[in-house]
């Protein structure tokens, strides 16, 4: 037997030791988004807010099988042959990524991270993967305009007006496969996040929620790895939009923290905020999970960009915990992912 | 750098090859739990459904706090010493997993698995651990009677009629500590679960729902490890209650898996069946928390069993899910738990 090495730096922080490579990657966007400056970086795209099914709910579950088949096809690996997949969405009881698993026999550990799921899967699954414990696994989630705004607020047909804060939830599916061998991006380094709750209560304001957490994760990220905003060529937060951007920015400028060059949002990448009447930005666990499966991910390939420090950010909150005056707690979970040559 | 050992076995399971040390457990239960037959196994017992709070929501937010303080206060550390929480629940967003953590710089995964959750959670905090991740991890869950009614299926002041079929849902949450040394029963193997789904439609009728994906994850695990039931003092069902336990040994009977003597089942041991009105048995994510976090890791560290199989059962549904015809998927993880000198 061997002796496990101790990876643990710090708390909340933890370094790969042999880092897991994210081999493929893939994602599936509805029509806003196929109407975005991303456009040209997703795999899948469809007009149809339905993805041919007969309620939203059961697109969402269309939307992360399409993921999980083109991520394989990318893979050239048979769909069965996945070792794990670890997802989650916003949907009571995460039934967008429980059902496109149905009698497919594959592993799948669910959870549950709000907007933060894309870096909480990829966090799961490299500690599956760095730990020898499972191979191939997938990291995926989605989020559906549609399914959220009728669950969180109001049904669409109601026509709610929608205040400056808000944003708009992305409809898309991310996923991405974390292999021990093959080229790729690799995963090099995570700090997973704490809730953090500053008593912001306006559930059309969760930029401002989430931007403590934000802030809190990536000082400790910091901290921990020994490392500063000028060792990354991009840090890209979750999906706080610009007011929560500006929050964070205005954060890290209080505490001597020099982000402002490196930091962007995928809430704010996602949509053209002027032409495409978002408000805030974008938000939903689609908003990082096609950001960073398409237009992120490429960017290292391509090697425009060396490394990259992705933190998913999430609003805690339910409609039931927002009608009985609760404030919104907030996590954000941050990973360190490497192009191959770094 | 050490290289990794492959841990994994089969396609959905892994062995632990240090294996990680329950050095300590915590149940708080209600009124209706403590006047069971596991009585005498919980730390904290509350007569009042509101546990002192305004909502039942808050209640378990509450049950889960003292439950972490009752786990840290048992193993002798500081709460905010706590490596990690992984936890989840059923309530929509998991905020009575979320709630409880707000601002107590305790990292967090958030899990969702239904009424598996204490399994999986059991599995991901295994391995952090085992992997070299994290380090006093700890692995939650919980349920309440009520939040689960009015979320699930009917307020309780409408006094819906309760089918034979049905369970109740346990007011409990249960806690463990996984770590890295020291004294307990250890976790030395772990199971997976695919999403399995034959078609059970009746949300009040669970225990069918589940069933198939016990029997699959059992089925698996005994593949997997080269053992068969008598390898195992005890082999534990999450929640299937009496009706899902008796499809499960048909099940295991039809395929010559002699399980019989082996099996029970949490929600078949947490109430008396008879004379506390619970009809098939109990059910909820508290269910096999409460009944792991107390008699059944007791048990083992009181040597009346050497090993068990702890494999936890949650039907993945959702309210909408059940109104939109869709069947109820469900899943099944497993964990092996041995006695410090098995």
């Amino acid at each position: 037997m061997i002796k496990t090495e101790n990876k643990k730096i710090g708390k909340q922080s933890f370094r790969l030791k042999q880092p897991p490579v994210i081999t493929a990657w893939a994602s599936v966007a509805g029509k806003k988004e196929s109407e975005g400056p991303l456009a040209q970086h997703f795999d899948i795209t469809n007009p149809d807010s339905y993805f041919g099914q007969k309620t939203w709910e059961q697109a969402e579950r269309k939307m992360q099988q399409n993921a999980l088949y083109t991520l394989t096809r990318k893979a050239n690996i048979n769909i069965r042959d996945l070792g794990a997949v670890c997802s989650g969405d916003l949907l009571n009881q995460c039934i967008g990524s429980s059902f496109p698993l149905r009698n497919m026999q594959i592993p799948h550990l669910g959870l549950y991270g709000a907007c933060s799921t894309m870096a909480e899967s990829l966090i799961v699954a490299a500690m599956a993967v760095d730990g020898g414990f499972l191979e191939n696994v997938a990291a995926m989630t989605s989020s559906h305009f549609a399914t959220s705004e009728r669950q969180y607020r109001f049904p669409l047909n109601y026509s709610g007006q929608r205040p400056p804060t808000s944003q708009w939830t992305v409809t898309g599916a991310g996923a991405a496969l974390l292999s021990r061998n093959g080229a790729g991006p690799k995963i090099t380094g995570c700090t997973i996040g704490t809730i953090v709750d500053l008593g912001i209560k306006d559930a059309n304001n969760m930029g401002a929620a989430m931007a403590p957490a934000a802030f809190d994760t990536i000082k400790t990220h910091f901290s921990d790895f020994k490392t500063s905003p000028e060792d990354y060529d991009l840090i890209v937060t979750g999906d706080l939009g610009q007011i929560g951007k500006e929050i964070l920015i205005e954060l890290c400028k209080k505490n001597n923290i020099p982000i402002g060059g490196k930091i962007t949002d995928c809430g704010c990448l996602v949509y053209d905020n002027i032409t495409q009447g978002v408000n805030a930005g974008g938000s939903g666990c689609g908003c990082s999970a096609i950001t960073l499966c398409g237009y992120l991910l490429n960017k290292i390939q391509n090697k425009e960009i060396k490394n990259l420090l992705f933190c998913g950010t999430g609003a805690l909150l339910s409609p039931v915990s927002t009608m009985q005056g609760l404030p919104i707690p907030a996590v954000c979970h941050a990973v360190v992912i490497e192009g191959e040559h770094a």
